[in-house]
């Protein structure tokens, strides 16, 4: 059973549901704006399934629903932003200008973020710095559920890295994509489903390859593509925890409260001016055709083509959340129902 | 049949097959350092396995063997080094410096090369700077041999990532890998060697899966992880193209002059300062405490720890080539015959 409703009472809803749980309203809309991204793209586990797990996090105190960010250079190419352990899409939102002014200034920049609780899909941030015609990464690391190849249990995170693409007059390219086979988020909605999984994206707690999620859940994630998704796991590591001063995902994992809801942690992000680079008046062009030549293969795509074409499915018919999560929303907030019976 | 040899005879005798070639003396000593920091570490697909392809692009006056490089700062954190058509060892070897001050100066920096010929592995470029103290990226794209996630023609080049990571009194974290699900050179070395190789790496030229690396080369490789290491592939694709005004892996696969030796192509490495990112006290104690931590488990092992043994045994042993290598090596330079009967 689900429960339709558009983007904007979806919006309207997480917003209360966090203001419920004393967010104030700057931190409820910037949290807001990113899962109902992800609800207006279908990314159902980055979406409204996520705000049972913010709500826990605000009520254990482990987050400051009111933190304002503070955001400095710290280096000419540098710019590091304290969250004062809010939520991230503030921090991100705050520091998107002074990235955009860095990177263009120098050609490149990075932006390190610490002290705050992430928990969204990275690509959000990565679309919104290439809408402003720059190419961006992001990094994040999380608490150990997913292990290193050749060992039996949960060590790294599942350990997203994101690129997006500036394009002209068109959407950007992007990928956000975690160093395991696949999505923690897709793990868990399997497990509250009661669906088996695919062979290869996890190990039961002695080791054993499971298709059964709760097993996996018990147990642990495998990366992708075997040890060249468990390197670049670790890369992300170390750029998270030793490189910006945050915890890496074992130390998140000895750390955090375990209250549901996003761990401190940090995130990496770079950005770059592709007008900087030397190819200025030909860069646009030399992209489009490369994604005509490439999309002449049948059966290929681009990475966030589906998301793309989900956003005009759900601005025409909105959007569907299960019932149980509602019932766990209203619960969690003591909101009256609106919707369904 | 092997032959033995010890590194310098190795080093020796690459330089002066060079050198019959055209090569001028300083582009000949980097092009051997190349392939023989490869051979030292028992990386053989971009060993002295490589030399026949050099002095092929040497002969067939694709590659100038007396080029140097022009270097310059064109953006504050930006160096772009134009190789001139020479091989890229010698202009990354002159490009480090200025690398390593711009990204001293300003916490990170890219570097692009352009108008250069790669055909070595990127963990040497990467490991170097981390052996300055800094964290670096390269990426390079080469001619199309692996067919995109859903299609089944090849597209892109195997397209390789590398990464290092800085240890105080300790050589580098580092792995270099390919968006393919297996580097060329194996298949290449497969073929010659009439083995099969793992199911997954790659499709005859009708589509179908195959183990024949005969076939593999006539078809097109897999990418590693299917879609993610699509669109690493894809990422990398665009940071040496439009990014930096180089040609994509189908352009080159269209302007190269086939040869047997590289493609005309370029490079992007970025170089991040650890030191200038807010944690300049706690980044190695960190780093150390990670890595301890992670090779607890049994069965694990840092990327490029098997490399740093293999030193061992070569700085012991020396290095071993095939015959058929070393005949090809004399017929091809004219050289006199040193080693075997």
């Amino acid at each position: 059973m689900t429960i339709k409703m558009t983007l904007d009472q979806a919006h309207d809803l997480a917003v209360r549901a966090l203001q419920s749980c004393s967010c104030d309203e700057e931190n409820a809309h910037a949290v807001a704006d990113t899962m109902i991204a992800a609800e207006r793209d279908i990314c159902k586990s980055h979406g409204l399934f996520r705000l049972p797990g913010y709500l826990a996090s605000l009520k254990s105190g482990k987050v400051n629903g009111s933190a304002r960010p503070t955001i400095e250079r710290i280096a000419p190419a540098v710019v590091r932003a304290d969250g004062h352990n809010g939520f991230a899409p503030l921090t991100l939102e705050q520091a998107r200008g002074p990235l955009t002014e860095c990177a263009r200034d120098n050609g490149i920049a990075a932006l390190s973020i610490v002290r705050s609780h992430h928990f969204a899909a990275l690509w959000i941030e990565v679309c919104a710095l290439a809408e402003m015609g720059l190419c961006a990464f992001a990094f994040t690391a999380y608490k150990p559920s997913m292990a290193p190849a050749g060992g039996n249990k949960p060590f790294f995170g599942t350990n997203p890295m994101a690129f997006a693409w500036p394009r002209k007059d068109k959407p950007p390219m992007a990928f956000d994509q975690a160093a395991s086979a696949t999505a923690r988020g897709d793990i868990m909605i399997a497990a509250r489903e009661g669906r088996e999984v695919e062979p290869g994206f996890g190990i039961d707690a002695d080791g054993n390859p499971t298709t059964d999620p709760n097993e996996i859940l018990k147990g642990a994630q495998l990366p992708f593509g075997g040890y060249k998704g468990s390197a670049i796991a670790l890369m992300i590591e170390l750029l998270i925890g030793p490189l910006i001063g945050e915890r890496t995902s074992p130390e998140s994992g000895r750390l955090d409260v375990e209250d549901g809801g996003p761990p401190q942690g940090g995130e990496l992000m770079l950005a770059i001016d592709p007008t900087r680079f030397g190819n200025a008046d030909g860069w646009e062009a030399q992209t489009e055709a490369l994604f005509g030549e490439l999309l002449e293969q049948e059966g290929v795509r681009l990475p966030a083509d589906r998301r793309y074409q989900n956003r005009e499915i759900t601005a025409r018919d909105g959007i569907e959340i299960v019932d149980s999560l509602y019932e766990k929303i209203l619960k969690d907030t003591g909101l009256p129902r609106e919707f369904g019976n």
